[in-house]
């Protein structure tokens, strides 16, 4: 028995789906399925088993999954949307990295609440994946735009309610100026961490006083009370086919590195996920 | 009988406290005295009465109070205060242009509210009134320091719960890097407007999401149904000697033009006034 699917997120650690092979902890027997922080590795010793969840196995729902969707990504598009955004329906809203793990999620909670979504995404096949599998109205390559606020204008001629932004940086400083009064901006964390750390800066935050905005940072751990609503809410509607989720697949942890590098390049497509042993 | 007091806000209109000297609406007879737009004038001609709020005259309050204490840059920090800091007694705040219209009465009503208090200001002599006539607990000249960032660590070893943004700028890039986990900023209008447009830009707002901030901008146009709540409140502590409230009280229409351009170089102490006229 060995861990299954691995997520790179630290050289080290990562969040991963694994068997247990054996237990001195009388919480998880041999056979049982864990998702939780494991290591890059094909057999990994857990010391802190506070931090495992058990999984029941489910036909419908691939083990992988319960890192994506239905694991820490998935639950910070549940989170920073329904709770960070305060989203009515009817409301414009835009979505950066929107094929990502997080925000391919985020446009289609936004969708089942009744609302207009735009998305952005840094090439033409993630933008076809958004418009024509994700469910978005709209969806843009920033690649192919020399005027971010141009581009969001011509997605939004009445403004923008809410932004999720996974990104920061130039593609912020766009969405502040495309904002409706009282708008509110999730922004959601780790990958917009390098573009806020661009030497340019941030520069339209003025907008916040004139339009009333709110701007909120948020960690998806602050909201684990609502992770069993969550849980029916998305595999239900899975269930029913009005969610789908797309990853990229890479085989052997071999593989790990370069899909752990791709990251910051944009070279997957959806939730990055490697298989390091099956069943 | 004339305007009374107008203080500078637009090169042509600005808030001001008049007697109406002649009145063909019904709600307004000659006499009557009322604060709202006015000119830079001795007697205006006012048709957007909707505008107007009467006043009733009290012997312990300076009718100059009207466009300051108990006018919109009063209602300003009552309302960014108790509205959009989420304040609880005992915590950490740090307040900008700390000395000015809307500052002095944010501290003011932080240390009624139970909270520790700092100011910052840009000459010795306001941090003087900060500390030893508003009741700040701490105050600091940002003209003496070399490194922001450094001066709100040594103001706030334990860190910032509360900032009341009325600057923007470097001064908000380092209170970004001192805020507490689920820290609150309040954006506040007009003056942080210059800050903003500098070419420098934000840096720091990762740190949004490390510690789970709130940023919200606001206007006080938007509270005004909590506006007879803020009068109740201000007038009864300020009768009881726990609120004060500093002018800067220029006389002369001539010395208007001069009053306004030393809003931004920070030459005014305090609200700044013109008496236009007094009786």
């Amino acid at each position: 028995m060995s861990s299954a699917v691995t997520i790179l997120m630290k050289p080290v650690e990562g969040f991963g789906v694994s068997k247990v092979v054996d237990s001195d902890n009388p919480n998880f027997k041999p056979g049982d399925l864990v998702s939780g922080f494991t290591g890059w590795e094909e057999y990994s010793l857990i010391r802190k088993t506070e931090q495992l969840r058990k999984i029941q196995p489910d036909d419908h729902i691939p083990l992988s999954y319960h890192i994506g969707l239905l694991g820490m990504p998935g639950f910070t598009a549940y989170a920073g949307f329904h709770e960070v955004c305060s989203p009515k329906s009817g409301e414009y809203v835009f979505v950066s990295a929107a094929s990502g793990a997080v925000g391919q999620l985020v446009g289609q909670l936004a969708k089942l609440h009744g609302c207009y979504v735009v998305g952005s995404a840094g090439s033409s096949q993630k933008v076809d994946l958004l418009k024509n599998k994700l469910g978005f109205d709209e969806a843009f390559n920033y690649n192919d735009e020399t005027d971010l606020v141009a581009a969001l204008k011509r997605c939004f001629p009445q403004g923008i309610d809410i932004y999720f932004d996974n990104v920061g940086g130039e593609m912020l400083d766009a969405a502040l100026l495309n904002m409706r009064d009282h708008g509110r901006i999730a922004v959601c964390g780790m990958v917009s961490l390098h573009s806020y750390h661009d030497p340019q800066g941030i520069h339209n935050l003025f907008t916040l006083v004139t339009k009333r905005i709110t701007m909120k940072g948020f960690l998806q751990s602050d909201y684990l009370h609502l992770y069993p609503r969550f849980l029916d809410y998305v595999i239900s509607n899975y269930k029913q086919g009005k969610i789908v989720y797309v990853e990229d697949m890479n085989e052997g942890l071999e593989n790990a590195p370069a899909a752990f590098v791709g990251l910051f390049s944009g070279k997957n497509v959806g939730k990055q996920v490697v298989r390091v042993a099956c069943e």
